[in-house]
């Protein structure tokens, strides 16, 4: 008889945003009237950048006519022209890397969640507290040990290294989804001490790097010397150039990272994730690379900051607003999340529900990240300006 | 310390494809003026049919615009207007599938190889011999019993079920890649029997069968009664409407298919997948499923049969040409792929030499797809039309 994963029966089911929902539908069809602002979403709104729509229409093109078409990519690791491009771009904030360290893929999540693949079994796993909840279900699933470092308001949302803890495997995300806070370089230094002492890997998610305005701020793990023998990152367009629904990321695994086994030889997770990569994956579409390439030009570059700047003063109004309210808040700088703390000692859901009935904003309750996200509560940049401006003018009322 | 999967170590290298390309080189460097005809790709080589570039084109624009862009599909599982087609194209076969069962991916690998993240350890699982390579890695990464049903020249390269034999998850591939055989209704029943009976999960690719013409044969292990209680089927556009490089595919699994949990609990598998797939997956780009769509619209039907028709007529000729020499093969006709036993029992290797040495044909050597391959060989159809009759000619010439 065909024997499950159980892993799957001990999982707990998220209910965050169908809970959201259904209370959403309530009021909705309670009060057809009173039109929601909806800041919950960590989604995208603007369009892909002019750039990108050509780029993909051009190869959209080339797979039409026999001369051009592409089948196969050999590597299904990315297109040279794509790495090369990405290569070029961490070059820009001063980060070197090697072409053939970079593999393209259909996104962050598929990558974030497929890695565990390459890991034994006995790993003691570590997220930060709250966490994007795929770093605990992709553990889950595979039934390793997971412990947590708590993210707070005393540290700033920034959980830090506690040397009297073992941890095999660390998840960071900087800038942090759901916080919104960013690891200063010597934290982030501070992190690779540790893995590099306990021999630990790193799971560095950058999603969000493309906010950071702030210069002194890593944008990537590897700004920091010594990552590259203990850090794997992840990035996406999805966030950097809206590819939330056209779908293409990339994950580093320096040359320099490599793996005691236990007969004693030296294994580099890159050839072990590529021999993964190469059963389980067949690249992203040819269309979609060329989409990814044009962000990466001086012009896509342009226009695609345009979108993230629209955002980015969306945040700040976020920003401003709770500063004015006296209201203790992460993000909102350097990031498209403000991340607050619920006034009046409400709990999570006791502030959705009051913002929702009140000014018919919707946000997302903080615990739905991690326990720590008890008493928080996360907004979004990802609205237009106008209902922005107008979430923030009905919150000053409501509490001001 | 950081435990790697070592399963990885265990892994034989599948050197057949990189041994190909360096005696193919040395042969070319040694003779660059006798120029080779490659018989050996499994990739496409005709274009994407006009409405399939036109839909893709259609989609990119759309995601410029702020009021059509789309960011995240809610569920990762395709869109409707996808989900829709592919169930419309079921029927036009007279298969009846529920949108709901059907999952959309990026190409039938990374489903085929992801899969094993929803089975429990303790499974034997059963791979007939020859075959894709990927059945029996993602297993191997996984740690799992794999044991093998024979295709042979006795059984037509069609492997049986054996009820003295204990399986938990079989792998079946028809057409077969890389030996071209196709089940018949009755045969694939007698699995679903041995399925049924052993409580086991089939895992069903169907890769190639818009390759098949004779309508007696399945073009769906959904053709067969009972299947919908013991098997999850693969398929993917790479070979129906050449996406090779465009990346788009599709997984059923129905949700009459339910395991016993050791709790005594009946679990689906569309559900624990889901799951899985909404941690470790978030969709496929909106232009590439607006161009999966494309394919299957009366028009996109008509212009990729076109290139079916082609490849077809390749096939053929190669099949004629080996029953007009007497020698003994597998596929040919509702397949891509030609099977064929080496000539005065040479092995594999040596008749791969024998034919690059003598008429510069490449194809692949058997032994390559498991050990029942040794002494076989397979060609394929992906070639144009001129150069698959010149290298008949050639084999005419050089066995005749």
């Amino acid at each position: 008889m065909v024997k499950i994963n159980e892993n799957f029966l001990s999982m707990e089911k998220n209910y965050l945003f169908i809970d959201i929902a259904k209370k959403v539908k309530a009021f909705t069809e309670a009060h057809p009237d009173k039109p929601l602002i909806r800041m919950g979403i960590g989604d995208v709104t603007l369009p892909l950048a002019p750039v990108v729509v050509e780029a993909i229409k051009k190869a959209a093109d080339e797979m039409g006519v026999k001369e051009t078409f592409r089948g196969y990519e050999d590597s299904g690791a990315g297109y040279d022209f794509l790495r090369e491009a990405i290569a070029d771009y961490y070059k820009s904030f001063g980060v070197s890397l090697n072409i053939a360290d970079i593999r393209v893929n259909d996104g962050a999540k598929s990558d974030c969640g497929n890695i565990t693949d390459i890991f034994g079994d006995g790993n003691t796993v570590l997220v930060t507290d709250p966490a994007y909840p795929v770093y605990v279900d992709s553990n889950v699933m595979a039934g390793r040990k997971i412990i947590y470092a708590d993210s707070n308001e005393a540290n700033g949302f920034a959980a830090m290294p506690d040397s009297s803890v073992h941890a095999d495997i660390i998840y960071l995300c900087s800038p942090n989804n759901p916080t919104g806070s960013v690891y200063t370089k010597e934290q982030l230094a501070a992190w690779v001490d540790y893995a590099l002492i306990n021999e630990a890997v790193i799971i560095f998610d950058s999603a969000y790097e493309a906010f950071i305005s702030d210069a002194s701020l890593p944008r990537s793990i590897y700004a920091v010397p010594g990552a590259k023998k203990c850090a794997i990152e992840m990035c996406s367009l999805s966030k950097t150039a809206g590819f939330t629904g056209t779908r293409c990321g990339y994950t580093v695994i320096p040359e320099e990272l490599t793996v005691k086994a236990s007969d004693g030889s030296d294994v580099s997770l890159a050839q072990i994730w590529g021999r993964r990569q190469g059963s389980k994956f067949n690249g992203v579409s040819y269309p979609i690379q060329r989409g990814a390439e044009a962000v990466f030009t001086p012009e896509g570059q342009r226009q695609t900051r345009e979108a993230i700047d629209y955002y980015r003063k969306n945040a700040r109004l976020m920003a401003d607003t709770l500063t004015e309210l006296g209201i203790n808040f992460t993000g909102g700088i350097n990031s498209p999340y403000v991340w607050l703390k619920c006034p009046n000692n409400m709990g999570s859901w006791e502030f959705f529900d009051y913002l929702l009935d009140n000014i018919q904003v919707v946000g997302t309750p903080g615990e739905g990240f991690g326990k720590n996200g008890a008493g928080w509560f996360r907004l979004t940049a990802f609205n237009t300006y106008e209902n922005t401006e107008e979430a923030m003018n009905r919150l000053k009322k409501l509490l001001g």
